[in-house]
């Protein structure tokens, strides 16, 4: 923590600085400087926070320098951590491109997917029976019916599970039906008691991107869910909120990197979610993948103009099989598989 | 809703589109420009989504023309909505200031708040028992203990109390110690399971803006609780997240008139939160009066200096009177009482 | 400038950091904290740049303390400027109304503008007669013709004339025409040529904000202007972008007490651009005069219906006179005249 | 053109609005829906503007239906364009890597600079001799003595040069020097005056994306340029400016396949100003080729440390080699050379 006096501080406030410093079990140095004095807490400043001393007298402004999340950070893990679900690693260096319909519609639909999806080289299979919809008339999901219908399609070609949770109380029923990734929504990335509440597992967890959130508001959800005993936990980029109209969301690959950087979990991206349209999938995947994603969750659907929901982000079967094999030369390029 | 098609549109897409729009019951117009043709869709456009016809051959795009809220909506119901809080109203000629510290500590401090809150001339008080935060390490809120504490303190005082709510398994816990608004956190604007459930209860809910959601989605997802029976609805304008960085959020005083015009409910604004320090608050408190807001949630701790959270932002109770009395002269100018 | 080491930094690496600051004439202090080690350069920062020393081994970031704004900053000259417009005072106790239409027409128009701003107590004219114009196929102004109707209109009134310049070849033309007030359009903030241009003469100058310039940079695009000689600045706010698509911008009145604090020159505020609809204009003028603006640049049009240029923005000649009521009641109500 | 009306619209309202449309020579249609008419304007809807008829009584909102760039929209002109720059196609299947450093600082960094360039197999080079910085303090650039410094290195190698220009009078001097491509910088994407004197000549001009600049805003700017007969265009994505602080923008690569789609124009990316660190570069250069790109713009430093400007972001010359061994692959696997 460093806190930076104004220019006209007193002694009797930087004593007062120093004072609550120490009172915290930290110590502090002083460096005075030509136009600013500048104080360092030494110590652990996770204990302290810039609030303690902003509204302190002659405090101008204070900050961490040390990042505030701990067990999802590469400096408490240097190795990259891989996830094996139902023996499926994700995160080393086989790529992973999760695939399937936006919703579960009816059990064809699904055993069509599953079918599609395993054919096209896929090794997990994403649905959604519960939907966040931003209309309260809008189709909100075939809800338990659903999972069992996505169960019943993957089991046949034996394709783990990903699938959203939205509330805590249906935890236990996604339990029980043996989803193999519980996926937490964008909407939710900051639903903090439903991060306790997947804390408390082990089953492995998406944590997609909030459609505002900084990289470190982000990294520190996943401190919550880690905090609680389950490091399983996945990254996954879908797009952020911007100024910019003509697609509705903007993919920050630089995310990835980054990530990868700061965190030695996995990062996965959702391109369909990003641009919203079919036509850009193909070229955000490659992007993504060539920037160093571990996997992507792409949505496709057995016959897309017929999806209830997003039908226009949709790939058809043939589009995944094609971008199936674009995907791989990049990841040969990259000194990966896929 | 509107459909625009590509320039070398053929008529058998021209008649795909039409068969749709047939199907869930509308009529169609046909407008053949020089060069574009433009389909409408007349009767109820509810039933139809962008996406339905986003992802059919020759379309360019669509688009509704009428708005997607309803019982939230002016247009369907003209008059002001003014909401009864155990006898005092909030919509109406009278602005009221709900003014208390971010978090409960400690029964002292919460008695020491209500008697200044209620010396300040506010009429309700708020506290908050159940804190979001960013980080799992920092202080979560002193919980059920915490709203016990704030009840005894504000029925005292005979102020209404305005405590936020997180998770749907504590809302019964909250309406048996008698909460009487309850707050939809920022970070929870699209939980839609939590909106759900206070859509079936009667008790007034504010609810936050999300960090960055558009004025349409947020009466989106009050239509949610209202859908479900729960018209008190109050909306809570708390800054945005923009590019800036010197200050922790935007408060978007344009949304304040654009609500009055799209909505019959009450909007009020947190100018605490929006600015993230103390000296913004008496600026952005004046200047969301001024634009026609009917309340402020406003952040008061007895000393600011050992709040436990947030303590950069809250008034000190003297603050808050100076405050009380400009924004008395700003109502009368406008012929409005505080 | 404060340096951030990497946790596991080599003496080495200190020393080159250490030997770079005084290769520029600074001091330094070091200070070995328990996860990182801090170095603090002592003496004008000024000389030193982050990117200095982020790209030596061994650093993590580094960054200044004091800000880069000199002869702008308030702390360099804590009162208030107020700037002189030919005998109209603009920064003081009294705040002014700059009222007239969004561009020249002819003279008839412009004659019409500056009987209704004199009528309704502006005592400053505005008018584009050059116009920044998202579209080369839209109209782009009148031009010189349209400086001399705007001068002709003007005078009748007394009324000093305030016009946006865009192109350094022009600024001897206005010179010799006699505007009095030279303003600086958002999409210029950066065209740091022109600003060096105005800094050479003495006319007062406003100084729109950049569509998405932080508070910082626009202060630093005032010190270029600033630099040159010219102090007789302006700052005004006219909305920023952001992901809101309901209004045009998103006026940003948090901006003003944050300048208000950082600088001593006056803040005024645009309140027509931020919005986009005229039946927005009242709302925002009245949050920025109760934010504490020195005053507004708003448009009015004879007839809005007839503009040329953003008709759907400008108050008519009523609207504006009511507009000046209610604003003088809210500037009597915080110790200030209009 | 689309003209939505009120729901208790007039036909007296409504009449003036088709009047006013036929007032410009075009037809009209009507669409009475059972909730909103819309009114549809039939011809070339260029000569009209939604603000003509969003300030008329009735209309809720108009917008046009149609693009308002011409000249470099794809509907136009369907075949990609390739720009010829002294022989090194610019466009086509092989992508060019123009390199170089951020700005000219001697003749021997600029020898070496090209030596390095030339080796690493890229065929264009960049460099500043104008540099537009946030502050007036910080280096300027070497002005006209770099651009000679440039020339003659360049030379050498057979590179044909890229550079930017800031001010209208200095385009001449540029045209003298024998500068190959001109580019216009992200904070003058604006500057209409700029961008209409480099329409009147024929070098190639690269328009870098201003930082909050939408996809539409950036064509337009493209379409003045294109309007005054040079249509040697080069669209450069730079990174746009969000919320995010931990990056100094975010790559928008869906800008990408958007553009391509939308024009038939060559598009490069600049991977250094984008994310603001040399080890972000590889990976934001890899995601922009597999994207789509048909070149990128990347700063290179025989010593990155020394450099006078951005000394962060540039690549060493080895790093450079590197990357364009890996991008190879990667246009390999799109069908492309490099």
């Amino acid at each position: 923590m460093i806190i930076i006096m104004n220019r006209d501080v007193t002694e009797q406030q930087i004593e007062t600085v120093l004072a609550k410093i120490r009172d915290h079990g930290l110590d502090a140095n002083i460096s005075r400087g030509t136009e600013r004095t500048v104080i360092g807490a030494i110590g652990d400043e996770r204990k302290l926070a810039p609030e303690m001393f902003d509204s302190l007298p002659g405090v101008e402004y204070s900050m961490h320098i040390v990042k505030q999340y701990k067990i999802v950070s590469r400096e408490s893990h240097p190795a990259d951590t891989v996830i094996d679900i139902r023996g499926i690693p994700l995160g080393g260096k086989q790529i992973q491109i999760i695939a399937g319909p936006c919703s579960v519609e009816t059990q064809e639909q699904m055993d069509a997917s599953a079918q599609f999806v395993s054919e096209a080289g896929c090794r997990l299979m994403r649905g959604g029976a519960f939907k966040p919809r931003t209309s309260p008339y809008a189709f909100q999901g075939k809800g338990v019916e659903g999972l069992d219908m996505f169960g019943r399609a993957a089991r046949k070609y034996d394709l783990p599970i990903v699938t959203e949770l939205m509330d805590v109380r249906m935890l236990d029923t996604f339990l029980e039906r043996g989803v193999d990734v519980i996926q937490i929504g964008t909407r939710n990335m900051q639903n903090f008691d439903l991060l306790k509440e997947v804390g408390k597992i082990d089953t492995p967890v998406i944590l997609k991107r909030g459609m505002s959130a900084t990289v470190s508001e982000w990294l520190m959800s996943a401190e919550y869910i880690a905090a609680g005993g389950n490091h399983n936990i996945i990254f996954c980029e879908r797009g952020i909120r911007t100024f910019e109209t003509a697609y509705r969301n903007v993919l920050d690959v630089t995310a990835i990197p980054v990530l990868k950087r700061e965190t030695h979990l996995p990062v996965i991206v959702d391109p369909s979610h990003a641009g919203g349209k079919a036509w850009m999938v193909p070229a955000l995947s490659r992007a993504a993948i060539a920037a160093g994603a571990d996997g992507l969750l792409v949505e496709m659907h057995p016959k897309p103009c017929e999806a209830w929901c997003d039908a226009d982000q949709a790939l058809n079967p043939q589009e995944l099989k094609n971008l199936m094999g674009v995907l791989r030369q990049i990841a040969l390029a990259l000194g990966r598989d896929l």
